[in-house]
């Protein structure tokens, strides 16, 4: 049975210490998220995290969803009664507007609350988790009357939401869709079509269900421009903020999974539902993009989710498993072997993980903190700068923190040897729970491409521009010598990033292949960067904060150097594959495969 | 459902082209295997692949093995058939010695034929896999009496094999097992104790089941030095090759694991069960390493098995997916979309399991040469300069095979996107399939240490020094420039691993942590240099074999041009990592974690 302690420590670190919250006291919100209240509020989630969701963790994978043949499903026993305690609690709302019922409190916190819902449950999570996205879409599209209709019982919980895009012969390429929309006198429309691998589709948790769903309205253009965004309840809204008639949409399956199977991945068959156009018409996927990056940040959360939980129980394994001895020499020898945390191939493996996992989540912090700045602040520059922020860190989260989950998972399993291959320890679940990390939400490689082909060159690359004064700015003001031996891989490391970005200026243009072939590497390249980065940031803070001597500031220094002599290397060989471009990768015909 | 072609052509090109069988038709059973005979063999296995193997292996998972009351195990629907007509074609003792009842050809077919099988279905390959280690073993340490008793059933496969090690507190560290062998005064012995983790266990595919279990005889010294390895079968031996009495060994459980479902993995409990001593008393450990070089030699090639049908399935969905448009342009206009092939990710990801299997596949064949040489050369300096190519390989290969094997079903798994995430095409089978290649016969980290804690420094470093004069002499060879693309990277390469051979040389000696610390870098590092080595000669024998403009002589130039560009590389950063030694690995206190 897997262990969970929420890092609310950790967290408080970052929060006080690392981006000193409390320079934003001027933010809507934040004046209300003073130390206390958010040192309060982690705690509270830390325990319905620890006690109420992590057992349902492996009851979730063994019993799954079932689906009835009038189409209901029935989630996982347990999730029913969790669910109910997270909506009383308040959980769902705490970063939304109070006018809709929530408590306005800074959308960083519940950024930091998915981290430790997921770490303990990442199929229960994924029922809250669509309805934040379906929450920020309708604040940012949704008319003053879909805002009404819809907000509250969403920010309450009471509803929940999902994305509708994938379709049996469209993932990653929208333009392709089907699913249409007929409109209808009285300015709705009837939706018809096929919806596959919508996470909670259908289940028994909340009292409706709101769709926002991709679909062509008759006669609109082909292709992504064609494409509008709608909402499609599954009971129409009733009197009073209640429910009405059942609408035209029917979970036709569950799929069998890999893993999360706690969550219900629907097929849902949309047969002349009603549904009302939210935005503009045939500005569809810009509205989607919306709830889009909310969920790619959710997603990379995920990824350091399950890092985190892995990682705390791969070490809890290392302590008490006794086998064979240190190669220094016995350290337990009245025992009949030394627990293998001794052997530094173990260590290296946890090591990695806690160098990432902390880094990561300084990564997530920081960039919570930019999407609040991005949505809150009065300055327009500041809120310009705080979103191209985000739009260029958003897919090296969800990329580099999701492929690092899998990772982590995987290894953590490796330190249980063959016990971490049967079923009984559940450390084989978190590598099943993390593989879809990778891919949903746009798969890594997309994430590459949008990151390299869209996020780079936009606004005359002013985001990369902006990231690469600020390192470069910190590399400079700390390059004594006490902030050396971090600052300067880092700095070496920022250079191979910036001769990458150049490479792609230079070599891209006339050859978009170019750019393609590298664009995975590149993603690796950046998030190592920006780790590295978050070392540098945490030492520094770290140095401040804790005596000499104090075992947290040592576990800093050394967590970090560990990071910069052992994983920020591989930026080297990222620049190398990228430099070497795309020929010998697109040479062969497809035949020769 | 998955598809599979054996790459019989490969295999053969490997044979006879580059390392040019004919060369040993002095060994016993060479001249047998003719290239016409090995092609005619060949093709039948593949035949017995692809329509028998192949269709049960989707089976083998979803229907598991089912534990009876009794203790009695029924394989999947359809395991039966398949193995009586495994048994019938003569296939288990192909290699084995004709006074057995085998075919005397080289153990390189029963190598090749291993990855055949096992791309088909693993979890079905592992009931012969077994079997081939007991032959080993008994072949080596086994009496007459006991050969005469048991090989005959081995070789034909009406009885199988089993390893049994593990304990549920001891795996690695073989030192702590309890299981007892009490001494009887007609000369066997009393088993009795529990092991786990038993692959193939218990089952209905056999007459009798063979297990050599290591034990400790009463009054044994502790430790290593004080077990023993035991012939004990489930069913008494009878008269004529027949079966006795039932002996005191049952199945207690099956374990519930991630994945090789068609394969019972059992917990066998031994209750005064009757068994034999094999080898030397006391000397279990090495008698038991016959059998597990053997075994990790299989386990190795596994994880190239499963990345040669990973890779086969990605490349067919990316032929047939369509999505999205080249960067370069679209390539199928009257298309609604181009497939996913055009793409640099995914040819990036394609390329890379091609090049990786290509030279993975080399890497087999040429180290199965070296334990046909080493078992069956009458020149004495042939047979050791073989047996050390083996003891340095096997932890590589099966080190590096199977991390690279898992990475590959991965990697395919993500080339179909949702599809692959979902039970219904059988991708996601494979990745939790690859998983267990890197945890049994040694996890990774152990190979990782058993080569250089173990066979760098043997015999004054002889076997390296070899390996390192071939490499060398061979980009020497090789420097004109039709080569030099290929070698030139290849010696830089053989430089960083060099480099990382002396570091051992001079920091591990005194502190032995920074062998541990560095270690899994080396394996990988080696990997690299082997499979380059592997490029090297393979397109060295492609350019004598293929005219010029020949689509394969283009396919083994680009696919090894993308090895040396994208892949070797990253002996770089193993060797920074390496050279940065144990101090920030080691040096946190277990509770700071």
């Amino acid at each position: 049975m897997p262990i969970y302690k929420a890092p609310v420590d950790d967290v408080l670190f970052l929060l006080n210490d690392v981006f000193r919250l409390e320079r934003y006291n001027n933010l809507p919100g934040f004046s209300e998220a003073s130390p206390d209240i958010v040192e309060a509020v982690l705690t509270e989630a830390a325990k319905f995290c620890e006690q109420v969701l992590l057992p349902l963790n492996r009851v979730g994978d063994t019993e799954g969803c079932r689906r009835h043949d009038d189409g209901s499903v029935t989630t996982p026993k347990g999730f029913k009664e969790a669910y109910r305690q997270l909506v009383e609690g308040g959980w769902i709302g705490i970063s939304a507007p109070a006018e809709y019922g929530g408590q306005g409190l800074p959308t960083i916190l519940t950024t930091i609350l998915n981290e430790l819902l997921a770490s303990a449950n990442m199929a229960f999570t994924m029922y809250p988790g669509l309805t934040q996205g379906a929450i920020a879409a309708i604040l940012t599209h949704g008319s003053p009357e879909q805002k009404a209709t819809f907000l509250p019982n969403l920010v309450a919980g009471t509803w929940t939401g999902t994305m509708n895009l994938t379709e049996p012969h469209c993932g990653t390429d929208l333009g392709l869709l089907r699913t249409k929309a007929v409109p209808q006198p009285d300015g709705s429309y009837k939706i018809t079509g096929t919806k596959i691998f919508i996470s909670s589709g259908e289940h028994d948790l909340a009292d409706n269900i709101v769709h926002l769903v991709l679909a062509r309205i008759e006669g609109a253009p082909p292709g992504t421009r064609g494409t509008s965004l709608f909402i499609v309840p599954k009971f129409l809204p009733g009197p009073n903020g209640g429910i009405g008639a059942r609408n035209g949409v029917t979970c036709g399956s569950i799929e069998e999974k890999m893993g999360i199977h706690g969550n219900s991945t629907c097929v849902l068959n949309y047969e002349g539902a009603t549904g009302w156009l939210i935005g503009q018409q045939n500005r569809g996927l810009q509205a989607m993009f919306t709830m889009m990056n909310e969920a790619r940040l959710h997603v990379g959360v995920q990824g350091l989710a399950i890092s985190e939980v892995a990682c705390q129980n791969a070490v809890a394994y290392a302590k008490e498993r006794l086998q064979g001895r240190a190669l220094s020499g016995p350290k337990f020898p009245n025992q009949p072997a030394d627990p293998i945390i001794v052997h530094p191939d173990v260590r290296r493996s946890l090591m990695t993980m806690k160098a990432i996992n902390e880094a990561g989540r300084a990564l997530v912090v920081w960039t919570a903190l930019k999407a609040d700045i991005a949505h809150r602040s009065q300055d327009e520059k500041e809120r310009q700068a705080a979103d191209d922020h985000m739009g260029l860190l958003t897919p090296v989260i969800k990329g580099v923190l999701t492929d690092q989950g899998f990772a982590s998972a995987v290894a953590a399993q490796q330190i249980y040897g063959g016990h971490g291959y049967i079923r009984e320890h559940g450390i084989e679940q978190f590598v099943r729970d993390a593989r879809i990390a990778m891919i949903y939400e746009g798969a890594n490689g997309i994430q590459a491409l949008d990151l390299v082909g869209r996020k780079l060159g936009r606004d005359g690359g002013r985001a990369i521009m902006a990231l690469f004064n600020e390192v470069q700015g910190f590399v400079k003001e700390n390059s004594g010598d006490e902030m050396k031996p971090y600052v300067t891989p880092l700095g070496d490391a920022l250079k191979d990033l910036q001769q990458a970005t150049m490479w792609f200026m230079q070599n891209a243009m006339a050859k978009p292949d170019n750019a393609g072939a590298g664009a995975y590497d590149y993603m690796h390249l950046f998030g190592l960067v920006a780790l590295g980065y978050m070392w540098g940031q945490m030492i520094k803070a770290a140095k401040e904060k804790f005596a000499q001597g104090d075992a947290r500031l040592n576990a800093k220094l050394v967590t970090g150097r560990f990071f910069m002599e052992r994983l920020l290397p591989e930026t080297a060989a990222h620049l190398k594959r990228i430099q070497s471009g795309a020929a010998s990768t697109m040479e062969l015909p497809a035949e020769a495969f």
